[in-house]
């Protein structure tokens, strides 16, 4: 069975067929540094090591591996820019040691096992892309006991923060209704057509895009208004479809920081904030001297390609310095393409001494990720 | 077999599905008065006739018809906003005439033969989304004999016009790869990785992106060097699978228009300038009393949504009064995607008396139509 159908080329490998993006993935500097000194401070993982890079792109992480003193690399890449690796690695001399092999992982056949797996596979909020499906798959198929995957943990982050694109984002809805109802008045003058019934559909389906979608942000650290919660912790040696296929019921209690600017008292929330980091750590076998940490949380210097995603709220949650969010998330693949996700939250607040404010009610929201 | 695949409907058809983009084509005052008028300006051509409306979104066009007086309406649409047309058209009383079908055209069964056929399937440069494909298939499977076609013909134009975007692309491209030099620099320094063999495919790529690929364009009448020229012409009661997919050897010769403004004698031209018009005409076996045309010609008034697609070319064309610039249009589907096509010209000057300006030689350009 071919794996990658005709849908998942269209919409999922399509640009990674341009040396334009490839391009924005090499310029991202927090991404390239990580990879690069997870590989370079630890040259005893990768001496002598045969190593797999899933995913080669531009083959740079493959080179590296061999410039570490890998014996042999497979670099394998789904596009065409497996081509443009071939000829990118024999441009810089690692043709005898980096084999390019254009196809998907799913179907390659390697000619033995490996002792390192390496792979930049991450998307929005760590799981959009679902390419870890394709490194896990490959793992169970072609790493040796012990072998050690880059990188081999991953965490999720959830905090609250304060926004003030929320309130933007509702304006954004009610002026499109305010669109709408004129050009419902209008098709009905013009052309004898009545689309008022259309109304509500029209309403959701901005919603979902206004509101219920995630956006891409580049959070400053200043709007934090808790602590980061870790809603998932995967040690990508060992996790299986299971653990990576959804999240379910993830319970968290995101405690607010006291106002920092303004008026003391009310904080406002505007958004749940969510981010990753992955750890180059090897395996227990083969455990790195020097791990190394990639991170995507909020930074005042900018954030990497990736961002966070920031989950909007409207109305905002008004609580008091030291009140609790308390609620569950959910993470789950969507139906008609099983690389986005749709995240549910479910939540309320509590005071301090956990008594659930009942008057505020509970909230039950859903986002995509797109 | 199943008609629409899975990449199909992922890259085409999605967006059909959203009221949003309906909305976009309800809102086309050009577009709506010209299918209103050829309905309402033509009772006779509807009254007491069974009509098939062919990828009907909204539902507008079958409703039309039903005003008109059809005896009946199949209103075909493959995307889940079929399930809103119904409900569009119970809340305007024409249930009982208008069917709403859910599916292909290509698959769907309907319960007997039809009069007319109507349907908005252009694209840009017309021919872009291959919808007719659709609509020719459903002529030649469902209507009765000496059916008419609403639109029933079908006109490409081509005419040099001076732009000054063509400079402004080529400043683009200029500005990318010297951008792409010093990102060639940076990563050699900074991860000891060299991509200098790629600088030439890069340009390529972006070449392609900023000055081989159709832009949509709202051309001012004022900006037209030439008489537009005719490089297709479709009787669309009749015309074939061959006839539409593609457009090969057509001659054009394009008499350049005095000097407008400025400094007379020579004439700039910065791109040749596609559209199109439809007209409802009937058949003729049942022609209509008031023919009717929808252009989408230059406009001072502004564009339609289609605009118009414009081919720059760089170096300009620097060319004399009354010169000509004569050449052949090859118009031709993409290998990997049959709904979109590439353009390709070619071209050289010749005087007034048609002696060919050997020394500037033939230009041959391939654009795509994104
Ligand atoms: N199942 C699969 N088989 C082969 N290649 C895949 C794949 N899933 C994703 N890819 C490729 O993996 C790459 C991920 S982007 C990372 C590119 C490169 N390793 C770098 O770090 O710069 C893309 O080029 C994509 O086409
Ligand atoms: N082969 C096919 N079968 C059924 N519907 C099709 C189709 N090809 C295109 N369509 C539908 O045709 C529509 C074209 S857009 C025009 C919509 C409407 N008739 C109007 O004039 O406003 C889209 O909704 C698209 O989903």
């Amino acid at each position: 069975p071919k794996d990658i159908g005709d849908a998942d080329f269209a919409n999922y490998f399509c640009t990674y067929g341009y040396l334009y993006h490839q391009k924005d993935m090499l310029e991202d500097q927090n991404r390239m540094t990580a990879y690069s000194d997870a590989v370079r401070l630890n040259p005893e993982s990768f001496r002598d090591k045969v190593v797999l890079d899933v995913g080669t792109g531009s083959g740079v992480l493959a080179m590296w591996a061999a410039q570490a003193g890998a014996k042999k690399v497979y670099a394998v890449e789904a596009t065409h820019m497996a081509v443009q690796a071939r000829k990118i690695v024999a441009a810089n001399g690692l043709s005898d040691v980096v084999e390019v092999i254009q196809g998907s992982m799913e179907e390659v056949v390697l000619p033995e096992k490996v002792d390192v797996i390496i792979s930049e596979w991450m998307g929005y909020f760590l799981l959009r892309e679902s390419m870890f499906d394709s490194v896990m798959k490959a793992r169970d198929k072609w790493m040796k006991p012990g072998g050690a995957m880059f990188p081999s943990r991953a965490k999720m982050y959830l905090a609250a923060i304060k926004s003030n694109k929320s309130g933007m984002k509702y304006q954004e809805l009610q002026e499109s209704m305010n669109v709408w109802d004129q050009f419902v008045a209008d098709t009905n003058e013009n052309y004898g057509i009545d689309l008022s019934c259309m109304t509500g559909e029209f309403e959701e389906e901005q919603r979902e895009h206004y509101l219920n979608t995630a956006a891409w942000s580049d959070v400053h650290p200043s709007q934090l208004m808790s602590r980061p919660i870790t809603v998932a912790e995967f040690d990508l040696n060992k996790a299986t479809m299971d653990d990576i296929e959804q999240l379910r019921n993830v319970d968290f209690k995101m405690k607010l920081f006291p106002q920092r600017t303004g008026a003391p008292g009310e904080s406002r929330v505007g958004a749940f904030c969510g981010w990753f980091d992955v750890t180059f750590a090897g395996s227990p076998e083969n455990p790195c001297e020097n791990p190394v940490v990639l991170t995507t949380e909020p930074d005042a210097n900018g954030a990497t390609h990736w961002g966070q995603q920031s989950f909007h709220m409207w109305p905002e949650v008004h609580a008091s310095d030291g009140e609790i969010i308390s609620g569950t998330l959910d993470m789950v693949r969507r139906q008609e393409n099983q690389r986005l996700y749709n995240v549910r939250m479910n939540w309320h607040q509590e005071d301090k001494d956990g008594v659930v404010n009942e008057q505020l009610g509970r909230r039950d929201v859903v986002w995509q990720i797109e």
